[in-house]
């Protein structure tokens, strides 16, 4: 060992003992005739003491060419500290060094290691083990640690297994877009990476393990968007024998448990919300339900006027911003110009005062009146000295648009408080969603996914409104979770790709095995799968999902760490029977 | 839920409970006016009992439907069983059925849910969902998860952090050959998965995070031997300001802790032994120690005589089988075969019987007489009533051939005992070995081994003898951890790659973010990584890792059940700007 104790550890109990300390320069300060060195590590820091009358020359020639993060061992006395420092649990002592020796050097680190540092989010991806000195890194780092244990724990006490499923998949065109990994061996042929275990650990309840998990990478080659990694981490669960309430059961256990030890907050039963009602109340399937500001619909009280933009509307909704009145012109103008962005889409807002006098002043004066303002009031929920506003068109264009001026709003507020936990489970999902680009219905969930009892015929007749037995967990506004119960018949297995538009032999090519499989005794079951890297990121009060992650990847995909992706060599082309179609 | 208890839980305290199970029908026994049907999950099995006074006649006609696996849910009433089974815990009641309705049916599976099947490997693996319902697998997958959790909570309590590298990484040449996975979004571009995450782990102690550890996958593309899979599961560790001591008792202490909580066994300080001295003794470097039969080098006793096969022999060598004298000649005749076949190598093998009266009897009679005989003996340590074998050749060759006759006679005379565990650390690996193929040294362990102290400038005169700060732990013959000190400083890595043929450019190319990284303030550092499928399937007293993994693919890397890899679609292939060379 080149250490007796980390730098995070000595106490003023310590006093006169001889220790040896390892770890990195965090900062110099030559007084002269005094020099003092902050030597850290993953545990704390211990400051050094070197003077011209009790170190020899030769210690303090080997000091003054110490930089910024050298890596160096010493062996000294523990005294202590004249001028303490409380803001450290090592700040009563310091080391008065009789040996130094410099382990490595270093050049000039290309940003500051700092809790606040001067480098920028591409430098610090290029510098990551630098980065990852940094406390806040590192913390982040410790507390995934933290999150997975508990996590593995609290499952494995309930009886779950964790079973590692194969990486070296089949490719299926369904959904995202795999991975493919070409087979040297069976030439010609590829393997794809998993988007995740989902069939593997239906056919784990097939063979009667009938309570699974695992903490697993998954992959979707998909254009990112901010905050998508190509590969990322699932907590991936399934069990047999179970209906619906015994999942949500089991999995609100899990995150009860998970904000009970590592937050140290406690949790009550979660509410429960359809999909339909999430849609309506808060214009999205994942509402952040720490703060109010719901949705109002105005049709009723709104299309009885001369304002065609509303009267053409299929849906007229609006919200009341608490304390709204205060914005200046300026600012509601700035948040009309938010909403008309083409990320948000919305062709332009109404708004409507609620002076504290009990009138109301709206962008619409010339079309309503007092009366009518009250009204909206009321369905919105508008107090004095709050704001309106109110967007209009397709109904469920205008949810989203709405639900995304909301959330700003609530940032803005100051309203999405993240020491605050608020989980919510929303139900009764649609079974099939319809994609204007293919002109058909695709699984909202995915194909496996069972219709709500007694719904299976509705589909030849109104596929739209089939609910389907999947839920999602949402946490604070964001998705952490999401599954459903499958379907564990063949026939019905069937049938659902007959729905989604596959002919028997695309269905038995690409999930053959699967309906096999149902044959020879498959038991009801269903599961959920957590996204750790979204979760872990909410437990510590963040939304950045790359903050978490040790090694995260750019938008475009790439490490630029180590610089990956890369150009292969020809043999390696050659060897996998490829060639490139257009040479770079 | 479908089950208020599993079929493992009820005992006669629950007499008279009404109860609801579910499970498979493992096996039904019509005696006409009485039916006993076995019910089969995960947690055990319960008998269900049927007959015509007590059970209705719709129940009955159910039940005469039931066939083997399928699904059933029944509720009743636990009794009092009359002939107790003292086989199984729930052994004592049975279950009188009131309710019963079949959640699925089951084809007639392809081969028996029982201990010992019917099935061979093959159709074992096609409906690897089934194997997974037998015992002995299911049991497998069960251990493995309680090894991993062990292991978990041992390293975290070590104060170690489990931290999560990336799969898509750059291809290196170096080393077996990569899987790699072209790009879309970075067109003519590939990542690779990882073989290990060494530099990561690496990168991760040059970030500080001084105690690091994983349970990971890893990939490699190598034509397959058996018992091989192309993904496997590693433990992966590392740790900085360590010198090979540390790591040998930090994870020494791992191992006890397995073999200990796992297996209920107390193993004292792990025995050290150098390759040299293993590659002498056992003619191996991960020997096997739980028995004797150690190689008796005869070079000094044996070429004095006119036998001109050991004369012209760089080494000739034995070992003395116990009891071995009672071999007939026709199984000494077999042994011979069994040494000359291709996969051995050995041209030939000399022996001598080791009478109980004191004399000897060899294939060599005619060169050597009973004195020489004694001095072979005495050199093998062989006893009265054993039997020399020898065999002679260059060294590297002759070792490895009698060290394969070692292992396969312990096999056959059950010295082998899978319930008895000897852990060895083998040390002081070389840093180098020569390529026949290439003509030149390769990196034994892998190019980031620092050579022992003091060595590096041995590379130059004489690159074969230098030894590395390498280790591998070796248990009951198998090779189940391998590690060492890391080259930390830049220019002893750059000098490195120089002597591995490495050009500064490809150098750079490949490895130049670590080097890079060793200029910012590197630790001393090294590890270790554990094989856990064998160190699982050892642990679980067997050696076929397949058995231990939930979804293995066969010798030629398929995946027999979900047929992969695969052929994929056009599309794919375009959008991934590839084309495959040859046409299937």
């Amino acid at each position: 060992m080149y250490r007796t104790h980390t730098n995070g550890e000595l106490r003023i109990e310590d006093k006169n003992k001889t220790v040896t300390l390892a770890g990195w320069v965090q900062k110099t300060r030559n007084k002269g005739f005094m020099v003092w060195v902050d030597l850290r590590d993953r545990y704390g820091i211990t400051q050094l003491i070197f003077d011209e009358e009790r170190t020899s020359e030769e210690i303090l020639e080997t000091v003054s060419k110490l930089g910024r993060e050298f890596v160096i061992q010493v062996t000294g006395t523990v005294i202590k500290r004249e001028s303490k420092n409380p803001d450290i649990p090592t700040g009563d002592i310091e080391i008065l060094v009789s040996e130094i020796t410099i382990l490595n050097e270093s050049l000039t680190p290309p940003f500051t290691i700092e809790d606040n540092t001067d480098g920028g989010e591409e430098l610090r991806m290029k510098y990551r083990y630098l980065d990852i000195r940094r406390n806040p890194v590192r913390e982040n780092l410790v507390f995934r640690h933290k999150v997975t244990m508990a996590v593995r724990s609290y499952l494995s006490n309930e009886g779950f297994i964790e079973i590692e499923t194969p990486y070296l998949i089949k490719s299926t065109p369904e959904g995202a877009r795999d991975f493919v990994v070409p087979s040297r061996v069976n030439k010609g042929q590829f393997y794809a990476l998993p988007q995740s275990p989902q069939t593997f650990k239906q056919l784990l309840m097939v063979g009667g393990m009938d309570k699974y998990f695992q903490i697993v990478k998954c992959f979707r080659d998909e254009d990112l968007r901010a905050d998508r990694q190509p590969e990322f981490t699932q907590i991936d669960c399934e069990m047999a024998f179970v209906e619906q309430d015994d999942i949500l059961n089991t999995f609100e256990g899990l995150i009860r448990h998970l904000l009970k030890e590592i937050k140290g907050v406690e949790i009550g039963e979660f509410p429960k919300m359809t999909y339909d009602e999430a849609m309506q109340r808060y214009g999205t399937d994942k509402p952040d339900i720490r703060f109010g500001m719901e949705l109002g619909e105005l049709n009723a009280v709104i299309q009885h006027k001369d304002f065609n933009v509303f009267n053409q509307a299929e849906l007229v909704v609006g919200i009341a911003i608490p304390g709204g009145n205060s914005f200046s012109r300026k600012e509601i103008d700035k948040l009309i110009d938010w909403v008309k962005r083409p990320q948000v889409g919305a062709l332009g807002m109404v708004y409507c005062r609620c002076n504290m006098d009990g009138s109301y002043k709206s962008s619409v004066d010339k079309f309503y009146d007092q009366k009518d303002f009250a009204q909206w009031a009321q369905v919105t929920g508008a107090q004095k000295g709050d704001l309106i506003c109110i967007l209009s068109g397709e109904t469920s264009k205008v949810r989203t648009q709405l639900s995304a001026l909301r959330m700003e709003l609530a940032e803005t507020l100051g309203l999405r408080n993240p020491d605050e936990f608020a989980p919510l489970w929303v139900i009764d999902f649609p079974l099939l969603e319809w994609d204007e680009e293919t002109k058909r219905y695709h699984a909202m969930h995915h194909p496996f996914t069972s219709p709500r009892p007694g719904q299976m015929e509705l589909l030849k007749t109104n596929p739209g409104d089939v609910k389907a037995n999947a839920y999602d967990l949402v946490l604070n506004g964001n998705e952490i979770g999401g599954g459903s119960i499958r379907i564990h018949k063949k026939e019905t297995q069937a049938k659902m790709f007959d729905y989604l538009g596959f002919t028997p032999e695309e269905a038995k090519a690409q999930f053959g095995f699967l309906m096999d499989a149902f044959q020879y005794g498959a038991p009801p079951h269903g599961g959920i799968a957590f996204g750790l890297d979204r979760l872990v990121a909410i437990l510590g009060g963040q939304e950045t999902i790359r903050d978490f992650i040790a090694f995260p990847k750019n938008n475009s995909g790439r490490d630029v760490m180590i610089d990956a992706p890369a150009a292969i060599d020809q043999t390696q082309l050659d060897e996998l029977n490829l060639q490139l179609r257009i040479k770079p």
